[in-house]
């Protein structure tokens, strides 16, 4: 990848392996599959691209992202308005209603603390959160962050704020680690098979799961 | 991925996803990733997408990318000008340099005949090379594209449209193909140890490589 021939194509290489998980080879296909593929294509992507960062929206409520002032789950009134499910980010939300097994609200915090990363509690949404807590509308949290170090600290820090609020009558609750379904024993790692076993649920409430497939 | 939460950023998903390589879910990753990051981030790729197509040259010689009329490496006095190596892409011109082990000048097709992408010989840069055939400077033409069924019909129809110019003095040879460099035979196929064998070299041949590390 030493030497390419003119420095427009370089800049374009440069330019596209900086998006995550594209290195320089990958860089190199797209751009060259750009200037074969009609110009139609990259000019598309290049409105696309400007329009972005212009017309995107943010839910007032839950910082999902919106085509509107509030977003399509906030504004359902048939969403229970006392459940929240904490996520990172809307990728988490899409995962989640494709379960079709959460009828709550959502808020996103745009991102987990992550001290390396240079992302601090002031770089999320967590002040908003708080207030929908102090609000007195919620009664229950559920904290749906990854399995992370990261993940872990930043359910840590919110649980810490929510205690310091002193709303004893807002339940927190974490989603149920454990062995994936149609997973081997034999192959899950340890520290999760051991909080399946501690965390076990009675046989009765294991199977008896109303929507599932 | 179903209900993505805005039109703009389901048209931005379903950009990126015509990419090669890049599949719905990556497409939004990239998406938010560029969301989150500094706007001058999306911006410089919304130009240098744009810039690409208007800027960008083709070598007048051997249609390589260039900066200029022709290319570094046609520009270079010290490349023997007899010689002359085929390939699909400026990929493979980056790769044949990145060896070391060539001193010729290429001629990028770029592409090759594959009648299932609609793509014809007269979709290729084949005319002008033959051109270069015609003008009598060349000695040797190394066939260097893929070992793929589009590949070798590619090398066939350059080869046949060669002899019918009835240049007997200009050899067309190909790139060895054989068992990788830290192979064990056991791993390979049987075709290509079948050509290997069959297209076996002197032994002094085959230790004497000077510039390989």
């Amino acid at each position: 990848m030493s030497s390419l021939p003119s420095r427009i194509l370089e800049e374009a290489v440069q330019e596209f392996s900086r998006l995550p998980g594209i290195g320089k080879r990958s860089a190199l296909r797209l751009v060259l599959h750009l200037l074969k593929a009609p110009a139609s294509d990259s000019r598309r992507l290049g409105t696309v691209l400007s329009r972005l960062r212009d017309e995107i929206r943010y839910c007032r409520i839950c910082n999902n992202i919106s085509e509107s002032d509030t977003c399509v789950i906030c504004s359902n009134p048939r969403r229970e308005t006392s459940l929240l499910c904490v996520v990172e980010d809307i990728r988490d939300v899409i995962a989640i209603e494709n379960t079709g097994q959460y009828q709550g609200r959502y808020h996103v915090l745009g991102g987990i603390i992550s001290p390396i990363d240079g992302i601090g509690p002031q770089d999320l949404s967590i002040e908003p959160f708080l207030e929908r807590i102090r609000s007195g509308e919620i009664r229950e949290v559920i904290m749906a962050l990854g399995t992370t170090l990261e993940g872990d600290t930043t359910t840590f820090y919110i649980y810490k704020r929510m205690q310091a609020i002193g709303t004893p009558d807002v339940k927190c609750t974490t989603i149920a680690r454990g062995i994936s379904v149609g997973d081997e024993l034999e192959y899950a790692d340890e520290v999760t098979l051991g909080r399946s076993i501690l965390q076990r649920v009675p046989y009765e409430q294991a199977v008896a799961r109303p929507n599932e497939r």
